[in-house]
């Protein structure tokens, strides 16, 4: 018979590896409800239009299409953006704003598979919408650091680039670069960690980017504190609010007590051609892989989708480099399935007392594996230490005969008899030495 | 600008639909690690191949497939079991059997939409691989009761119907019906729901199952009592072991305290034409809606895609039908969102103090949400009173020039003041009267 394959690029979790992804899963929901986001969800399907309309060409090619069942077009979503502000827009009149919303959203995209890159991710999505301080940018931040914490990972372990799209466009416009050239040099320039800074200066001379106006813009982005960035645009008028707005923005975090955490490296671009102010990207100290998590303001989005304008900030935290991370330092969370009792029984004789003993477990409130089948004592116990059992109850016709089960505790062998009866609250039955 | 459009019979979960979903999807972790099941993910989207092996042309047609990308022909599932049935063969070897598995799969078919039924649902689907006592169905069966149970209904809400394929099968064995119209029979049966007996007596005539067999059937479906079963198959053999099982059963699910939960009804038919031997359905007890979960023993499913045999029972619980009954009944959890610290600040100045205060609460392990510009108290404390925060600190001022924090009491109104210090912990922080 004909091999059943599976989707290439999709992955399967069996329950060793569901149990690591609902570590990171709970750490990313502590940390969005302890900055007070709530969750929401999507459908991971939307109209291609929607989609399209976000995204750009630049990712289209990536998008699963589906074949078009009752005249709509549907897709994958690959992002969960357009979903978010489709949402906000049909509400618009009723929300309160500013909001702060969170979920954990699959995304698909088909491109060449390769490390911390699948063909789908799982994506912790927290956004603030209606906020225009950049108070938004620091709770964001602090709710992803938070998650990272819960997981084990500190300063030590990585670390958040903070730059800023409207302070390069400050730049590109005293400089004299056309507006409208202005996303195709960003592209360009995020280019930098995949090819070199020659390649990049080809781009860049493509855009009609002059040589010497190339130069100032890679002074810039080689600049790496305020100061010098203040120094560098001090004759530009339109660029003080925004320097102030980045300057507040680290006080902001210092008191947040984030600051450890953050540099300045107005080379962050992120991609996107939607951002339009402060983006920031993390990464493991080694920068060894992919962001870890990204993301920035992007105050112009629900207009472009007819929407009223509001400013959103919106940070992206996938599950694959996460967990790439964490097994590379060792830290992944091999977590060991454990149930509060196991019960089994000898025989088919021995079944009817062995499912009330399971029973009485399960309404005391606790988990109970409860053997199918009859087996022997030792078959038994062992598999009772495979599942990691803390307490372990063995019906046999003794068992049945006298009415008294015996307790066996799992982590140090001692055993307490007890007569079971309907009262039995086995959340209060101590193993004593 | 044109509108977008959301996709049609997909749903959207804003955060109050949100936090009753999340209400259900724990009744369901809960309940299947209660009973010792292992979680596991498999993904949205599989080989249209594997799914037209399990499911055949029945739903075929309602299945969504995607563009072909890469050589392969992806669709999104309309059920789970193809998928695990995939992810157990791949790993038939390395696994230790009988497994208990549970997964919370959203699942999706083209169809048209009506009450308790949309184009995508989230369904737990619980199976147990390599048993072939009725142990396994009985398992099943208390986890899904127990999931009924922890939200709040009971055998006075709900009632399950048990039946049997393979009951069915000996009886039309023994009426002399060819085993290739068994599958068609059955279908015909199971629209008994949807249209009259006379039209379903048509369709038996159309396989050509004879006026006076059509009778027995009806009779055998309208009985309600094993007794009666009994007598009917008196007469043949094959009957013998078929009988033994589902009393086995009956017997089996009063030691689990399951029994005022089930009636017999050999009408009980599922469409799938998979099923091999019990087949169970819960409706709520004034039938007023689809099933709420069902299910049943496949025992062929492995080997028809090419695995090893392998005994398997499996229930589907969608989360459609059970959330409507919620509702009708009055019991659907309105959750109301709750945080337990709201911090609000007055101006810009306050912010710094406000942030620190922030920070110090979730450090403590808390919830806070935190003003992101500054407002006036009267306005702070009634955002409060919306968020459902338990307690309140508003930074003024003077709260900045004294370092002293008011925390209020949302409940009674109670304030204390507290001198923020790096070790203050607020989940000791008690407000006196």
């Amino acid at each position: 018979m004909k091999k059943i394959s599976a989707p290439k690029g999709m992955r399967d979790f069996y329950p060793d590896e569901y149990r690591v992804k609902q570590v990171l899963f709970r750490a990313w929901e502590e940390a969005a409800r302890k900055f007070g986001f709530e969750l929401y969800e999507a459908p991971v399907v939307e109209t291609l239009e929607l989609l399209e309309r976000k995204a750009g060409e630049e990712i289209s090619s990536q998008i699963y299409v589906l074949d078009k069942k009752g005249g709509q077009q549907l897709a994958l979503r690959p992002e969960l953006t357009p979903s978010l502000a489709r949402m906000i827009i049909a509400r618009q009149g009723e929300l309160s704003f500013p909001l702060k919303w969170a979920s954990i959203a699959q995304c698909f995209r088909y491109e060449r598979m390769q490390k911390g890159r699948k063909r789908e991710h799982y994506q912790l999505n927290l956004d603030i919408v209606g906020e225009s301080s950049c108070m938004a940018e620091v709770e964001v931040l602090g709710a992803a650091v938070h998650a990272m914490h819960a997981l084990g990972l500190n300063h030590t372990d990585f670390h958040i680039r903070i730059g800023s799209r409207s302070l390069l466009s400050v730049l590109f416009d005293s400089l004299g670069i056309a507006a409208d050239h202005f996303t195709a040099c960003c592209l360009a320039l995020d280019k930098r960690d995949k090819i070199s800074d020659v390649d990049v200066h080809k781009l860049l001379i493509n855009e009609n980017v002059s040589t010497g106006d190339i130069k100032k813009i890679f002074e810039l982005l080689n600049i790496r504190s305020l100061e010098d960035v203040h120094r560098m645009l001090a004759g530009i008028e339109q660029a003080g609010p925004i320097l102030d707005e980045i300057t507040d923005f680290f006080e902001l975090a210092s008191d947040a007590g984030l600051r450890d955490y953050f540099s300045f490296d107005p080379g962050v671009i992120r991609g996107l051609g939607y951002y339009t102010g402060i983006v920031f990207e993390a990464f493991d100290r080694n920068h060894q892989s992919r962001a870890i998590f990204g993301g920035g303001r992007y105050d112009n989005l629900l207009s472009s989708l007819g929407g009223h304008n509001l400013p959103c900030v919106g940070l992206g935290f996938g599950d694959v480099v996460v967990t790439d991370l964490l097994k590379e330092l060792g830290r992944c969370p091999g977590i060991q399935r454990f149930v509060d009792y196991a019960v089994g029984f000898m025989d088919i004789q021995c079944r009817p007392f062995a499912s009330r003993v399971a029973s009485r477990i399960r309404r005391s409130g606790l988990d109970c594996d409860l053997g199918l089948s009859g087996e022997k004592p030792k078959r038994f116990f062992s598999r009772g230490n495979r599942l990691n059992a803390r307490k372990a109850v063995f019906i046999g016709p003794t068992e049945v005969e006298t009415g008294l089960i015996q307790v066996k505790n799992m982590v140090d062998g001692r055993v307490r008899s007890l007569r079971l009866d309907e009262s039995t609250d086995f959340k209060s039955v101590e193993v004593p030495g």
